[in-house]
């Protein structure tokens, strides 16, 4: 991020001083919650990382941390991928470690260059599997324009692991003159995404096969950075973009209400879902809201340019089925508001527990 | 790297070459010595990443990927760290993984900047340990003058880990015109070590309490990029660094011999191994050769330097112990050669199979 502005250095001061008085880890042990992407996640993350490696460029806790060297303005992000199962309808593990560090770059208004891989491999996985996997990071690394250059390879003994794990870090370079990230969000602002929401965790939840449901889908996992070159080359005024992965739609507007202190306000009814996630869900217990997407984003963007953001989004073709979900208002500071489908509104708040472990 | 000269090109191609007639992995499921470092290490690597990901930043192969972004020249590389146990004399999980990718970055003639930390953390690890973990990383970040600025959590289920994995990338500058890399290496060259070998991997195969033997060791984790930075200040015929991790020194050797074509002479009285770790070795039925240090490198200088190099090496707190410990020569190519502390010869070949799994 470039340097804040004064207003911004007075939001990022306030939340940094609640965050050392609120966050603290009571739990003794880690628990899946810690992995959900929700409150627990958060919690873990302030109290122990953001406290002890505290600095500037951690501190606004994006997708991706933004920083010049030399004279170049770079991204650079990371994710580890621990999915369960590895194979499943649209993906894998290694397509999802590709498009999941593109986006994070993606989203952070970098164009992705370079990304690493580092394996862990559980004695006795498959050999084939693992070409599988390989080429699947190949070939998403290649839709994406990106190379991998550098690399790491483990094995543990037979169970100490679930057959491959992956991380993906990520390089980007910045270079555009957008000013990026959700403590930007301001009151007049529109909240937009990119596409239906909720394909990618119903998915894998089907895919392991403890539910008897038969549904038409398929992971949404696809790299973003084509669809927001397109987007930050038609509107000056997008304030940041999220993709939308552990924790959902609902996970990414609480972030954005907390870091720019504001209220947001989501009407049920224009969130588009697809049927069979609908209906899955229902059945699953779970609201859309929370579920992972893989190649799907939040958008915040300056009002008066919503509807040519909007049309940009939908020029592409991942960006087909975009719509405007909700807005930035004053009031309730720091809280996501859902006006439902049945007139009333209610407070969408961070998940608790986690009703989707291994998602990604 | 920089563009490789015409002769470097050749090598580079030839190399190519023989790795895509040669490289296949035969086995159908993945072993320990998949992540040893040896041989079966650089077979998968060869036949599976580097065929499928081939760009000419991988195909060094080199601990750091180097190029150019906007008009700055940075480094990247990735470790992930399985580490058993976690918490071992000298060290932990936590300052291993920051101190291996500094290396890998200082190695490479890159000044560390930014670290990323990815944490795959078993359900029911204690917090605590985490937190443990988690300073050690802020205190080594702190020593070797880098930020951890981004990071991800993912927590899987009891019996699919064990305990915590720790990835780390990293993204540094090159700030000087070194043209470094293995296969730069010329007849007539020097090889050097920066201290006594083996510590790390010794204590750590100690720590694990499966053999009764006591010995006064500690790991030998420390970053190297002071140490580096001192040397390439005082010396412009740097060849090539190389920390000696997992394969130990005789990996790095062989490494050096096939990629620049040449044959690397050592001198087994020349080489410098603690008594304990000389002792524990023979106990164990290792050859300290092939066991991991994390805060020793291999140095390949221009002959005519290499009494200054090692001086400035030797000036520093962790190059103390620095030694000149063999030769480039033109034949026979591709080979490691070692004279025996008895007056014999010997061929040091990569490591078979996996004596020491799970030492980083």
């Amino acid at each position: 991020m470039s340097a804040p502005t004064d207003r911004e250095q007075q939001v990022l001061d306030r939340i940094d001083k609640a965050r050392r008085r609120r966050a603290k880890v009571r739990e003794e042990r880690v628990t899946l919650a810690h992995g959900s992407g929700g409150k627990a996640t958060q919690t873990l993350v302030e109290a122990i990382f953001l406290d002890a490696f505290r600095n500037p460029l951690l501190e606004p806790l994006e997708d991706a941390a933004t920083f010049t060297a030399g004279e170049t303005r770079l991204a650079l992000t990371t994710d580890s991928f621990v999915v369960s199962p590895l194979f499943f309808p649209g993906g894998d593990i290694g397509d999802l470690a590709v498009n999941g560090t593109v986006n994070d770059l993606a989203v952070s208004g970098a164009r992705p260059l370079y990304l690493t891989a580092g394996f862990i491999l559980e004695e006795g996985f498959g050999i084939e599997d693992l070409v599988r996997i390989v080429h699947s990071m190949r070939d998403a690394a290649e839709r994406a324009g990106v190379d991998v250059v550098t690399g790491d390879t483990k094995v543990v003994q037979r169970g100490k692991a679930d057959g491959c794990y992956v991380n993906t870090a990520g390089v980007g370079v910045l270079e555009h003159s957008h000013a990026l990230g959700v403590a930007t969000a301001k009151p007049g602002d529109a909240v937009l995404v990119s596409g239906p929401i909720g394909e990618h965790g119903v998915t894998i939840m089907l895919a392991r096969g403890e539910l008897d449901i038969d549904a038409d889908l398929e992971s949404d996992t696809a790299p973003l950075n084509g669809l927001v070159a397109d987007l930050l080359g038609a509107v000056d005024g997008v304030r940041a973009m999220r993709d939308a992965t552990r924790g959902g739609v609902a996970t990414i507007l609480n972030e954005v209400a907390k870091a720019a202190d504001v209220a947001v306000v989501v009407d049920e009814n224009a969130i588009p879902v697809r049927d069979e996630v609908r209906g899955a869900s229902e059945l699953l217990g779970i609201d859309p809201m929370y579920v992972a997407c893989e190649g799907r984003m939040v958008v915040v963007v300056d009002g008066a340019q919503a509807d040519a953001a909007l049309a940009a989004l939908r020029a592409h073709p991942l960006g087909e089925g975009a719509a405007k979900i909700g807005r930035i208002v004053d009031d309730p500071p720091g809280l996501v508001l859902l006006n439902t489908a049945f007139g009333g509104t209610r407070i969408v708040d961070l998940l608790v527990g986690d009703p989707l472990p291994r998602i990604c």
